[in-house]
């Protein structure tokens, strides 16, 4: 079976999604739709009003529009015509989110699986797996080394700084302490460093780094470097988009430390998150033809629905 | 729901499950199924052969049993009248042994996990996610620091050895390379050394290392060192049954690499085995209490099934 997919919204998510889609034997691309009228892309691309109109020719819609309110305002219009995947990420609505694409979904006979990616996605199932292994699991979730866009936004206000990026970074002694059982109680705060890159005149570095250290909330509560950096610099080492992190769980049986961790380390956030998506994408076209519907989260889905090869090859495998 | 548990095979995995069971609100204990007349617990202890007896009152039986022979003679038995969940580690016969309880499950209206712990086990779920993420993974499994009971055997034979222990420990500089995407073609020798610790009289320890550093296949072929250390230290440092390892995945996503791993660390083999075995107790019984039946790998197993939450609470919290 070749998977027919659909692709809306063409930012780094879509562009990612496109490049798996075309790199996979088990999908075909059928295109894109868009709000913008021209893509640099050599794929098909549709006006997004006229998406229900292909209804019939795709398999999976992969909605990879912006979560704060993309989502929210169209992804159930998407799941009355289609199978659907997506990456929502405000943590505190997936609940809402799902039921909202339970009822549509279920009402026209398609599949959505919700809240794909990293995290949520492949960190909430981990951090569910870790809490399940143990009568008294202490978990603890690190994030990073990961590029942040709201601390970056914050550097670039401070005056005299003419290009400046900032990366959150778990601090390696409270990893250290996850994983040998101490991690009970461990802040964000403790748990993560932050790392500043500025391009400033010299004059101004003394002044922009303790503007930047001293700031409520974004900076002060942290452990805060600033390195001061050229042009040049800046433009070969700070243009990607890393991040990653940690899921570290722990607990004792009988006497006996045990430390289960699940790590990412990712030189692209919206490549890997295209990554998880299309494998989600995968189950959602399989568990449709199932002849399942509604909605399903990441902890819903067995896991060798995931995979480009059917459970038989995979039960014959070294793999299990 | 109360999970009513019965164990059967009381050897380092029954009484690690014991241990659990007991510890766990949501499961309690009804008794131990042993071929041994008497054996050094609380629980109450049955003959083995009676078993199919006490059908009614055994939501899922723990099969703690080996699994050279004991599995493949015996589980069938146990999934006639039981929902059943083992550790049958067998890599290369688990579609045999899923197959043969499928068809027993099935037709008894029973469900049969099958293949439980870790490796199998969690760390089949991780090998296949892994592989589930990228056009061309390349994909890597470290074992250790691992007691291997068989190499430490191979040491106790050598003349003048008097005690004797070997663990396998995953080579760091192996271990970087697939972390960094330079995995493919790793050997399982080059993966891995050994280190050995030996109780002789100072006069045989040239003679025992060369022996035991130029045995075939067992360490020839391996980065071994050996120790010499005391009796008190060998009964202080040497007593556990540590084990764990990594499955380390990468992928290259439009010339972005991404790092998927999953790693255990264990102080108790047979204890972590029992936490997972539990964990997927707890999600037969539930497949069961849905209304399912015959045999399920852990990767036909929705991850939520295996928490004592329920799928409502989850989706409320800050897990997912
Ligand atoms: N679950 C996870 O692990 C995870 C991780 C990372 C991100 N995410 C989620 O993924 C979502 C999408 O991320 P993203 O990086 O793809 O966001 P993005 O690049 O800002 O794209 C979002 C949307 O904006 C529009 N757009 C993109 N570039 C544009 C441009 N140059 N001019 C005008 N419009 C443009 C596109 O829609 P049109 O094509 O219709 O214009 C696109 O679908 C985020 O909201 C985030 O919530 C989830
Ligand atoms: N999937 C995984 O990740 C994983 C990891 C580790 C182990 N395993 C599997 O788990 C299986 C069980 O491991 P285990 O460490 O529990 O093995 P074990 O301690 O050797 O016990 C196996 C059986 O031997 C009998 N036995 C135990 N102690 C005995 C004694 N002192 N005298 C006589 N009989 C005794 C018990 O049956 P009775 O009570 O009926 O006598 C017990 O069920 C292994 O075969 C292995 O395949 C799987």
């Amino acid at each position: 079976m070749t998977i027919k997919a659909g692709i809306v919204g063409y930012g780094n998510l879509g562009q990612g999604v496109e490049y798996l889609i075309n790199s996979l034997d088990d999908f075909e691309l059928f295109g894109i739709f868009s709000r913008r009228e021209t893509l640099d892309t050599d794929a098909d691309v549709y006006p997004v009003e006229d998406a229900a109109k292909y209804k019939d020719d795709i398999d999976v819609m992969f909605l990879c529009v912006g979560s704060a309110t993309d989502i929210p305002d169209q992804a159930t219009g998407f799941a009355e015509h289609f199978t659907t995947v997506d990456t929502y990420d405000n943590h505190s609505k997936v609940a809402e989110h799902r039921a909202a694409m339970h009822k549509v979904a279920q009402a026209n006979d398609n599949v959505a699986v919700v809240s794909t990616g990293w995290d949520p996605g492949l960190f909430s199932m981990n951090r569910v797996l870790g809490l399940s292994l143990f009568p008294e699991p202490v978990q603890n979730t690190f994030w990073g080394k990961g590029l942040s866009q709201g601390h970056s936004d914050a550097v670039r206000q401070v005056q005299g700084v003419k290009r400046g990026v900032q990366y959150t970074i778990p601090a390696q002694d409270a990893i250290d302490q996850a994983r040998a059982g101490n991690g009970q109680g461990l802040s964000k705060t403790q748990a993560h460093d932050r790392i500043v890159y500025i391009v400033a005149d010299a004059a101004d570095h003394d002044r922009i780094r303790e503007e930047i250290v001293s700031m409520p909330a974004y900076f002060e509560p942290y452990d805060t470097t600033v390195h001061f950096i050229s042009e040049e610099e800046f433009e070969r080492d700070h243009q990607g988009a890393p991040h990653g992190g940690h899921v570290i769980t722990t607990g004792n049986l009988q006497g006996h430390n045990a430390s289960v961790e699940f790590s990412l380390d990712l030189e692209s956030n919206p490549n890997f998150t295209a990554a998880a998506m299309v494998a989600f994408g995968r189950a959602a076209a399989r568990l449709k033809a199932q002849g399942q519907s509604g909605a399903f989260t990441v902890l819903e889905v067995p896991p060798y629905l995931l995979s480009p090869q059917s459970l038989d090859d995979l039960l014959k495998s070294e793999i299990i």
